[in-house]
């Protein structure tokens, strides 16, 4: 009797261990991709709307790109956008990251952050919707502060509804206070005639956001940001930002 | 040469046509699931935070559902669900959706709206965090206010940044204006004491928001709507819902 209860528990066992590790499972697979000036990941804003100044085109492919999907689009000042962390690929699960706002030292939950290193490796993105354009390969979407690597691959697109998305009152843990230090920037001779005059608002916004990792303090240490087909050098002496040279 | 030439722009053709349809694919997996009351569709607010006091449970699979994932995750007050669109399968691509706030009969882009059936089948939702619970299975959450069918896989969990997620003065195109009229709701004699005490105002939360679709108005109609393991029975007169029974 005893050793039927053992094998029927056992059964019972493996039964809800099969239950439990059936888990959904998808291919997805993108609708389109982004493109921009960000050919690198260094000064890239940590967040969406911290340079709006920068204009991202999102390309659809067939048959997403037809005039119907984008119907009544035109009527939403902002957009999610989902896409793929292609830059950040990683195969086995870290249960805590650093963030690079907490000075990299501090350890969060990954779910407690929003690190492209994380289980399925989706990122979520706001951006403004300047205009919705119809070119020869069908409609594109040009959106304004995007924090998306160039050629990164979108997922969807959604419309971003203030009375359901905008929480008034709501509380960012760690990440509140943090996000508000902006650097002003200044330029050597000759530099800032070299940057596209409808491209400098948006550079300056990404400078301002400090690119430097946050544990780094080397005044004496010229950078280097990839800003389109251009290599913008910079320093940071206490809350000053100089572009020395852009190449 | 003029056949060389043809040679040589067929194949530069069929370069691009190759290299444009390379599109980023990959699989997802749910990192856990979610349960609570709405075992059906019908009933479930159309966006999440129109019902609060709806609480649901989230259950994270091996290895998600470890402490250190969650790490400074109860600094925040609200959070976003990717989930999968599990109860609105589609193979074919539908470029136009009838929202159901417009009545049904208007068609917008899928773009233009939230509606579940998309490219990808990803959902979006911002949830209340109102508890990081430890159980035996290791850390669940529990939040108030999503819209999601109970058993629905999640794919991520990422905090509600405030200052980049919340976008005062934002434009919500054909969505603005038709999201708050909200019904009264009353009871029969005896029905309201049939619903769990602590579930009620989650329920009431959910008939005010009116279930029906936009385009019925039908004042003797009963409906039926299923709330955990009950059968909410109520009809419609104006703008005031009588819940007549509860099953």
């Amino acid at each position: 009797m005893q050793g039927f209860y053992k094998k029927f528990t056992t059964l019972l066992d493996n039964f809800f261990w099969l239950l439990y590790n059936v888990r959904m499972e998808k291919t997805v697979s993108a609708i389109g991709y982004i493109e921009n000036d960000f050919t690198e990941k260094f000064g890239i804003p940590r967040q969406s709307g911290k340079a709006d100044g920068v204009i991202s085109r999102i390309h659809f492919y067939p048959p997403y790109q037809t005039e119907d999907a984008f119907k009544a689009i035109d009527g939403f000042s902002h957009l999610w956008l989902l896409f793929d962390f292609s830059a950040a690929k990683t195969t086995e699960f870290h249960a805590t990251v650093r963030p690079p706002r907490l000075g990299g030292n501090t350890r969060v939950g990954v779910f407690a952050s929003r690190s492209p290193f994380r289980p399925n490796g989706i990122g979520l993105s706001v951006v403004k919707l300047l205009k919705v354009e119809k070119t020869e390969q069908g409609i594109s979407l040009l959106v304004g502060g995007a924090d998306l690597l160039s050629g990164t691959p979108i997922l969807d697109v959604k419309p971003y509804l203030p009375h359901a998305d905008c929480i008034i009152g709501a509380v960012g843990g760690y990440a509140d206070g943090v996000a508000n230090k902006r650097l002003s920037v200044e330029f050597l001779d000759g530099a800032k005639e070299k940057i596209p005059a409808e491209k400098l608002a948006g550079l300056i916004d990404c400078l301002a956001e400090d690119p430097r990792p946050s544990y780094q303090d080397e005044p004496e240490r010229i950078y280097g940001m990839a800003f389109g087909a251009q290599n913008v050098k910079f320093r940071v002496v206490g809350d000053t930002l100089t572009v020395v040279a852009v190449e």
